[in-house]
């Protein structure tokens, strides 16, 4: 009767992976172009102020606010236009009082002007406007710096590039920008049970399609890495030894799916230091982890947990990733149930500020996670949830 | 004094927009590695059912379950083992009374037994198991399509593919699917006052680096499509048309940035023959969109919004993809106030709960956009929210 004789919590299990993983250095230039999703190796400075002087903030003129306070509909105020500017052009005149300046959005603020009235605020007859409203010092325009100030940090290291950050850095004159290389991520699937051919008959007689390296390398893409598979391993504990000394060699993270239990063709965690052997997480209880390995299960269901509780923490630290993920709280749909001692990870479908539990029975099946899109944990402590609860969820 | 004389409610203007999509048909068939966050073109019908046969769920001993009801811990029943499989292996031996046959997880089920004990449960000597505890019947074995039955819907056309998706494609013996072609969306900008290099002198005198093709290629990738940039085009009426015209005729969808107001240089609404042109949506009045073509702002955050309110669902239904944003429920920690008649965006931080509107003066403003992370909405008949009220948010 062997057994996982101790179950590692959660908690303690995660802590002493996170600690024995280690960022990596390894950084590539990219250009703008293939930087979305990508995690930023250093700090950008704005090598400029944005914008880069007072500008207007409207088509329309430049004018000395003072001249428009008395400005009303019925009694417009008359000013001198002494120069038009179109787009990226500068007017070199010098706005004095009872003058004006026509410009465009974004055009410098001519020498002397405080301020912009939108052109469809004014009448105009040849050289003349007529003022209908007043504005204020500083109305319709833009400050030097206002929006981003020289040096400033506008993107920290570690920040997911999304494309508004990409809009940024083009806007400071970047063309492109230092990444972290992505971690290659060994997949080793092992199962003598297991074909990768639809054969009816050889299923009928007890094998299995194989399905956790399309969903790890799924997995992998979303969070940080680039999946390497190698393959199904057959249950032979002299190729399972050279699949994962390969592996290791070859790439920064190591994932073995259906090794991690302790029957008796489950040779993984012999090659393997491994800091804890077994958690308290269901489904997954027989994850463990060490030397950048994690020995998984075999049930997809069980490495989605495994993954989601672990894997993917491991890959934000590889890359320095400001990862953290979004919990939202919701309201349970159905009551949900789980054991003392375990930190269940429960499968949900989010719509509209409530979650409705998946829970379908056996740890093999796919499609409760086709069904949800999201899961709570019930932690160790806690019996479980009543139906109309406030939970927190997080979205995979 | 040209001006939007009349501004269409944003809920009209997104109907007329979305009524004129049409769903485009190109179909290519992506090998399972290539097809994350793609878009299904057909529904999925399970082939085979999973399990394909009734299999023990265990590594432990078939039996027949009424043989256990009276073992207990220290009163076993015995029972003799008359077939050892392994994984992937049939047994050919009928389970009768008295009788077990070891197995492993996955394996088929022994004809005539009901039940599967696992290993734990039992103590071994030679060829006798002694069975500490009961079974019932069912208990430990997987039923014959339990997970997913013969020709049952697993997937619908329209769902973007996610890691447990392909999962299960493999797992129904799936090597390729059929998936939408990624719609070619062209970006034209417009804009004399533009440049492309950093350069101060130029910035100071009144250019302004371009950054929306950056943004814009992000999101299009992030929404089904394929960016194509057509570069910056100046402010010269036949240029921009022969632009509009070719980026028509070569693209699934054209985004114009820039040219969407009525100042003199705007000249893309005069070759798009629009449905609308100025919605209740702000940032981002000038909008508007016809003939595949949307012509939008030149101020970045405008041209989020844009996107955000507009854009996004116009590719979602060019690829017939399953697409409805998620929207939760927030606190607010600052008040935010909008004026009636306006639809407005509001970009926010949301973290544990609440949000914080981030809330800067300016529609040019980068930079409040990369400090957000989410929107909220506040309608046309709102004029906003207090601190402390529950608002619904949308994640970028």
């Amino acid at each position: 009767m062997r057994e996982f004789k101790r179950l590692t919590p959660y908690r303690d299990a995660f802590n002493m992976m996170i600690n024995d993983i280690e960022e990596l250095q390894n950084v590539e230039e990219m250009l703008l172009d293939g930087a979305l999703g990508r995690v930023l190796a250093e700090d950008i400075h704005a090598p400029i102020d944005v914008p880069p002087c007072d500008r207007s903030a409207v088509d329309g003129y430049a004018v000395r606010a003072e001249d428009t306070f008395q400005a009303r509909e019925y009694s417009p105020i008359k000013l001198e236009v002494i120069d038009e500017i179109t787009a990226g052009m500068e007017s070199k005149e010098e706005v004095t009082n009872g003058k004006a300046v026509k410009l465009m959005t974004g055009n410098k603020m001519p020498k002397g002007a405080n301020a912009v009235i939108m052109q469809e605020m004014v009448k105009r007859e040849g050289n003349t406007i007529y003022v209908l409203r007043p504005v204020a010092p500083g109305q319709n325009v833009s400050f030097k710096g206002e929006d981003v100030k020289k040096d400033e940090v506008v993107l920290k290291k570690g920040q997911i590039l999304r494309p508004q950050d990409l809009a940024i850095l083009k806007a400071l004159g970047f063309k492109s920008v230092k990444v972290k290389k992505k971690p290659l991520v060994g997949i080793i699937v092992t199962g003598d049970e297991l074909i990768e051919e639809l054969n009816e008959e050889e299923l009928i007689s007890g094998k299995i399609l194989e399905s956790n390296s399309a969903m790890l390398k799924g997995l992998i893409r979303e969070y940080f890495g680039e999946p390497h598979f190698y393959g199904v391993i057959p249950d032979d504990e002299a190729k399972i030894k050279e699949a994962i000394e390969r592996a290791k060699r070859e790439c920064d993270l190591v994932l073995i799916t259906g090794g991690s239990a302790f029957g008796e063709k489950d040779y993984a965690h012999k090659f393997v230091k491994l800091l804890f052997h077994g958690t308290t997480i269901k489904p997954g209880r027989p994850v463990g982890y060490g030397e950048r390995v994690f020995v998984m299960s075999g049930y997809p269901s069980a490495v989605f947990a495994q993954f989601h509780l672990f894997v993917k923490y491991a890959l934000a630290k590889l890359v320095g990733a400001n990862y953290k993920p979004v919990t939202i709280k919701a309201k349970l749909k159905n009551k949900v149930a789980s054991s003392l001692g375990r930190h269940e990870f429960v499968k949900v479908y989010y719509e509209n500020g409530e979650v409705l539990p998946i829970k379908k029975k056996g740890s093999g099946i796919i499609s409760a996670l086709v069904e949800s899109n999201a899961y709570l944990i019930i932690p160790e402590d806690s019996e479980g949830h009543r139906e109309g609860e406030e939970v927190e969820v997080v979205f995979y």
